[in-house]
């Protein structure tokens, strides 16, 4: 377990901590304090705060690209000091996931397919004194940390089946639309959707002699383009993104701005008339 | 010294440097380029510019998380280019802190309990070229790697008592009133107070029959509560924070917006009539 | 080429991705599963999105100040997607530069002395999927870590040699003028112009027994100082920051603020009347 490959496993963290408080930083020592060689990495901790589908959604996107026995923790936990649980989830591809259960490590942790999940209710695995604001520091790093030293995951708690699900909202058809919604905006004022390549194919298919476009708010309509360099200079345009899902862009510009778009906003498919 | 144990110690930074510059990324290359092996974490690189007093704050609630022999390397700096010196110290719990002598270290290390300080003023262990505007590369980052190869204390300058003192505010109580005030503001919007867990059990044991309220601005009244989780969506809250401080917050909400408040602003625990 | 000296060699990452998003955490998730041992250190990801000046004088300040052999990584890239290449430089003085071929590396690398380019086009040293819009995670991220293993530049491409120029615009002397320009302004609000120490002390040898001011805006003129701190509180002075370019600040203030000051704006140096 301990040998030098295991060694390298990164723990990679993102949260909605921000930048201007030393709330990761705290998080990292005690990660040094605990497993002194583990790489630690940082994710993001950009996450809008308290948003936890943009923290599950950017998880979602990431975790694959990492080594694999990567030891993740994800803290946007907005139901801190509440009932809700700590949890700890081991996958089939290796990757392990460890954060509050209130749905956040879900969609990551479904496409590296869940294998076994415990609560964190070890009192050996925190630190002595926990506090009900900070669990970041108090029980999500130490847990992370004992388990990059070798700690097995059933030795952290007890074994739980039902945890708070999480389910992205999928496109829907209808009639000759195909209807999504943005689920992320990111730095750039790109807007992401829940429209993936093979939804979209899929949806193609029974037009296929037909141009499709792609509509935001009532009367804009934007073509589908292979990449973003092919619009001209401040167009708008949609294409698929770095993680296969349709985006809408302005080319060296915001199409958030543009827009005045925000997560949530309904996106539709449809064929040119 | 150079064994492999210690080669684990990090070298953790804060400063007010911000991320839009590659002001941090220059210290990380200099002592990567001294101190090859030397871990490098970030506490923060967002304190408020040139605030001493909050850095101060955010140094003296991480140190005691990171492992024993840490080197901390603290940067807030408005007096760069002055007179005032650079200093390096050692404390008894093993945590050594190196920045300029403005007061920022002082409550982090005399926590750590001061054993040794000494004014880095030796040619030896700075850049060889050393600018007035920039020490934390010129002189802070090369003395904390030096530290890390092993380079003694005594080395780096020659040994001093006197430094610039900076004693966070304590509570004061008259009458039926426990006089705080606001030290620092999180990126959640938290007011944290200088009213430790302690100082307030101080004060209720004198009022063993009364119910406790904290005020903010002349006619808010908040009750103190084990937990955030306790309030309802949106409530205002006042309760001891992860760093055992009487914190004002709103659930789901940021208190700094709500009461437009600044760090040094009153808050007032008085006995509820 | 993989002893343990060069094992220590970090990459270093410098881009316009800013802190909000994941994808800076999925490069060196790349990163670490291909070259687990290698140290990343961050230079700074808050770039102005697509400022691809800004982006190169940040990597031409910082270069020197890191180890050796240093993989520097940096992606401002409003071209992505279109026909621009990706390019790997080595240089004379050990640096090894990966990024577009915009102009962003080009200031750096001429400094550290150009020895080879290559145009980044070996399938095998990319992600087996490369997308249109994230060559920092598909191409740049992978080519830093095989080259990082010890794949030799020649291997990841063929060699060039017309790459994409950009040169720093240089100040240029006109009667009784030294006439330059605004172009850095950095988080703190100091404005960072173009005008060397040389160049100052050329211009200056012309009139030696004058006394130069620094004009900015029309009716602004500044005393140049030795440090920061010779200037009273709030008073604005020119000195010769970090990097030896001449910059205009606020002592505890800032002069982008107090001078609506954008990078381009003209600064003038001319002799006191």
């Amino acid at each position: 377990m301990r040998n030098s490959a295991a060694r390298r496993v990164p723990i990679a963290l993102l949260t909605d901590f921000g930048y201007r408080d030393h709330y990761v930083g705290v998080m990292k020592g005690v990660i040094a304090a605990i497993a002194p060689d583990a790489p630690i990495l940082d994710i993001t901790h950009g996450i809008p705060p308290q948003s936890v589908e943009a923290g599950a959604i950017a998880l979602r996107q990431s975790w694959s690209y990492f080594p694999r026995r990567t030891i993740f923790v994800a803290v946007v936990d907005p139901g801190v000091g509440t009932a809700r649980r700590a949890i700890a989830i081991e996958s089939a591809s290796g990757a392990r996931f460890i954060g509050p259960d209130n749905g956040l490590l879900v969609p990551a942790a479904d496409d590296a397919k869940i294998e076994r999940i415990v609560e964190i209710n070890s009192a050996r695995y925190r630190l002595p004194k926990t506090s009900s604001t900070f669990h970041g520091r108090d029980i999500f790093a130490p847990a992370a940390s004992h388990l990059w030293n070798g700690t097995r995951l059933a030795t952290l708690g007890r074994a739980i089946s039902g945890i708070q699900q999480f389910a992205l909202e999928q496109p829907r058809m209808e009639g000759d639309e195909l209807r999504g919604t943005i689920v992320y905006i990111d730095a750039f004022g790109n807007l992401i959707t829940n429209i993936s390549r093979e939804s979209l194919k899929h949806f193609a298919a029974r037009f296929p002699t037909r141009k499709l476009l792609v509509k935001i708010r009532r009367s804009v309509s934007v073509e589908i383009r292979k990449t973003y360099g092919d619009a001209p200079h401040r167009a708008s345009l949609a294409a698929f993104g770095s993680f296969e899902l349709l985006e809408i862009a302005v080319r060296e510009g915001s199409a958030a701005d543009r827009y005045a778009a925000e997560p949530g906003m309904p996106v539709t498919v449809r064929v040119s008339r």
